[in-house]
């Protein structure tokens, strides 16, 4: 069921949406999940339409990202010596419409842009506390990452 | 900085907004926080305008519930033996606009309805996986908890 993105080490899971008339419920992570590295934090980031919040780089920190409100795009860019997949960059969408989770390892380049006019949230599951030592960030125009906004 | 509500055993806990011009973050809940009890899973639950989720109780699961979107009611009724609260009914609401995590412990009554017309989404970190054995349910109407929706 997990569907493999690209850049190794990323992972994306179909997450499971129950329908019930008075309010849908969405699933976002078990402990069991495949991608799941052990708990620190839960938080919530929205993001309005069109703003970009990048780039970000964790040394330690495992995101597993869901968006049950809107729709964010999500692009990726890996600069890791010796991945196989070096250099690349990727892009996704998530939200209800295509419904998973996103396990983005430490040591990825990742950025966000909100999609929808109305709300755009996404929950990260970390596995450790936000610590500002472990976070690295670049400006969104940068010679590095080969990404137009 | 914890609030304590009124039944034993219920946490009510302001948790942080960190204003962005391209998106808040909210808070929900670190691994040291006042109420954690480990983590098994979480999910979210939305509820549409005027529906009511109710009653539920775990006879195991510890509940964690944040609001970032919209705004439910919570109530609560205390049928444990020996509580100090035992018999009394709380309501509260959460949201943006009252941003607190809600810890309800084991074997309290809980239902919720939503309040705002447009979107009430609930998450809930919880303390293991759902399952169906640890979970009881009654009516909403019914001649044990003295509450009218």
């Amino acid at each position: 069921m997990d569907k493999l993105v690209y850049i190794e080490g990323v992972i994306l899971t179909p997450e499971k949406i129950i329908s019930n008339r008075r309010g849908d419920i969405y699933h976002a992570i078990k402990i069991y999940s495949k991608g799941y590295q052990g708990f620190g934090e839960v938080y919530f980031s929205f993001i309005t339409k069109n703003s970009i919040k990048a780039w970000k780089k964790h040394i330690r920190m495992t995101l597993n990202l869901v968006v049950p409100v809107g729709k964010i795009k999500f692009v990726l860019f890996d600069d890791r010596i010796g991945s196989t997949t070096y250099g690349s960059t990727e892009e996704l969408s998530l939200g209800p419409d295509n419904y998973c989770r996103l396990t983005i390892p430490h040591g990825i380049w990742y950025g966000f842009q909100g999609l929808d006019s109305d709300i755009n949230l996404l929950c990260n599951v970390a596995n450790m506390v936000h610590d500002d030592a472990e976070c690295q960030s670049m400006e969104l125009s940068n010679h590095i990452i080969p990404y137009s906004w």
